[in-house]
């Protein structure tokens, strides 16, 4: 909004940026309340701002239509009706209490790209496809990216019994809204259709600003291991249990809290690994921690290097656990594999990098995005923009107009430098 | 229960510790409820509990009344009336679920001791005063040593105002009781009435047992600080921020955790230092952590010991804030003074325990007593029973009757030994 009140609109002769970021304010007005951006699947918010965008996607000269899933879906043809497609893409559903830029930033700056080749009627010998992913972050449903999973013909029908925090399922969900369930397999592409998928988002992290690059090319979506630990000794009075005869269990999670930063912060692959949730029992001052539960996040570029690295830091943990007497349990509660991007593509996005005169920086994706459904049918690659201080899921986040302008560059350029994998050989 | 149901009960001629331990068991029926054994100031069993041991004082040849704040009080005279008394007491109120022996060990001791120099109308150079403190613990309003408080006319009136659970204020619950809150000061005792104040209680953790000692001598009611201590990081996507560029405010408190018990571990002088209670913001799986508060509780037997000790740790946290970029806030939220146990008095204690055939081992208190408000009248010294696995506050809290009446016999002998201060020189 302010960028609209200090008067940046979209202009026929406006930059790339300018339109993007005027769109991006346009986008984040629909939202549940006036004042935390929320906007989640198949809700009033989801139909007015696909009716938005497809209004757009119309304007830049595609053929659309609202899928199966309500995936909003834009065609821009090639050379000649029919070809197979570049794939590009986003989500636009948002977490609660959002920032505007995480999803729609990518889906805009593809309609706008799109739009700017049709300005000047300019044909590929592929079509290009612009799909905005109706739900990525899972908020209503607890189940992400089911909009790329409808795409990708994996969505999996065992989700429509689960309910959202009103008691709707999200079967009811998707009649209200006026789509079929029976009917969910239309929204399907098959591999043969696609060239490849190609994302760009926000990176939802410091390290573009870091180094002082406002684009990167993302090396894969990292895989990520989360395990729930609880690590049982023996309650006892703060006062009356010398040192040497407790078995405290908050002193041994402290003690594997800096165990796994220490094993993650000197190893030379990018892996992360994260406590983010503690809790220790019975929780009093003057009480020595009896149990505590903890969890551990791991990531890494490569699954490999997060299994050797989840493996290492168990190991750790049962060692730290056996000499302090506590008895121990660690549960895997969540696994994702890692999606690596496709070589042949990311040295495309490269070489649109280093054409628009920035220094080509690569760096793996922490967080999850629609790739990790698309790669069922598709290679992927994703470009990443810098958001101000890594800031995402908040208010805060935020992208200079300047930055989502190179974006976009690259990613035209990209668009119109593409060669299929078999022509790039 | 299981000792009367296994018939050991109070005989003419069973051991002391056999006639504790029934009394025990009478004493713990007198609760709130019948499966978790809660008995608070105040209450229908306050008054129960005190009725029950004015009986016991009364057979053992005391005067005996209820004083002003509803302790139960015995006199046994010397050898003539109105000479100064050695004080024997403890408290027979308990926490919520409590275990039996916390407090009434010490009071049904002293009455049992007194019993048996009145059964052989043995009288000496001092009278002996058994007090049972109506309120130690401070369950019902959130207020500690009352009881004791009162003796030593240090009394707080402005807790006349606090409100139990129910809403009822002190000074209404008083005079419910009976009691006329405007005459709390009659409870005081002047320091020229007590030679001294000794009190014998179960030890509360595990260090008796761990030397193989019934009984040991205590050196001091180790005085605590307890700190509260924030951390302020920056919260972020714990799968987006590398590891160098996070501000991770648990894994700071983790270092600290480490810190404190590492410094404690190695201190030679018996300090203890917990860190009982953590809370990680915004405590998510996949969220690095922003802010975590957490407290800490640092006793030592001596206060120069104990203060050297918090400002080393502070100091450290300090430090390590400092090196990961963290904001800290630290407050102290609670501090007592160490109360020493008087050397001439512990030396007849000593005396006591090796006359009994024990070896003569010295710990301090880490635990609170009512020692901590009867220093202000009199000089104090505590004899410690071993309890089982240093459980205490818990339905599980246990002492050996051999262990009950090793205690006995020792502060029988102390006192037919004891020599007051001028005397003992």
């Amino acid at each position: 909004m302010t960028e609209i009140e200090t008067g940046i609109v979209a202009r026929d002769n406006a930059s790339l940026g300018d339109q993007i970021g005027a769109r991006i304010n346009e986008l984040g007005k629909i939202s549940e309340t006036p004042e935390h951006l929320t906007r989640v699947f198949l809700t009033k918010e989801h139909r007015a701002a696909a009716d938005l965008i497809l209004s757009w996607m119309r304007a830049a000269g595609m053929r659309v239509h609202l899928d199966a899933i309500g995936n909003v879906c834009g065609r821009y043809e090639g050379e000649r009706p029919g070809l197979p497609c570049l794939m590009l893409g986003s989500h636009y559903d948002t977490v609660r209490d959002a920032g505007k830029w995480d999803g729609p930033l990518g889906l805009i700056t593809a309609i706008s790209c799109v739009a700017d080749l049709n300005k000047r009627g300019k044909r590929l010998p592929f079509a290009i496809e612009v799909t905005g992913f109706a739900d990525e972050e899972g908020i209503r449903f607890a189940s992400t990216l089911l909009g790329s999973r409808a795409v990708a013909g994996t969505f999996d029908q065992s989700v429509f019994g689960t309910r959202d925090r009103a008691g709707i399922s999200m079967r009811d969900a998707l009649t209200t809204f006026g789509l079929d369930p029976d009917h969910i397999g239309a929204a399907a592409r098959a591999r043969r259709e696609l060239h490849a998928y190609l994302e760009l988002h926000i990176e939802q992290g410091p390290v573009l600003e870091q180094e002082n690059l406002p684009v990167g090319v993302v090396t894969a979506i990292s895989g990520a291991t989360r395990l729930a630990v609880s690590m049982t000794g023996m309650a006892g009075h703060a006062g009356t249990v010398p040192m040497a005869l407790r078995r405290d269990a908050l002193a041994g999670a402290a003690e594997c809290i800096g165990a796994i930063e220490e094993f993650c912060r000197t190893d030379q692959g990018g892996l992360v690994g994260t406590v983010g949730y503690i809790n220790a029992m019975p929780g009093a001052t003057n009480v020595i921690p009896g149990r505590v539960s903890f969890t551990i996040d791991m990531r890494a570029a490569s699954d490999a290097h997060r299994k050797m690295a989840v493996a290492d830091i168990v190991r750790q943990i049962e060692k730290i656990a056996k000499r302090r007497g506590l008895a121990l349990q660690i549960d895997v509660t969540h696994e994702n594999r890692t999606v690596p991007c496709a070589p042949w593509l990311k040295a495309q996005v490269a070489d649109a990098i280093a054409a628009e005169g920035f220094r080509v920086f690569e760096l793996p994706s922490g967080a999850g995005h629609d790739g990790m459904a698309m790669i069922d049918i598709a290679d992927v690659a994703m470009v990443f923009v810098r958001c101000r201080g890594g800031i995402s899921h908040h208010p805060d986040e935020h992208v200079d107009i300047a930055d989502a302008d190179a974006g976009a560059r690259v990613l035209l350029r990209l668009i119109e430098n593409f060669r299929p994998r078999d022509a790039a050989g």
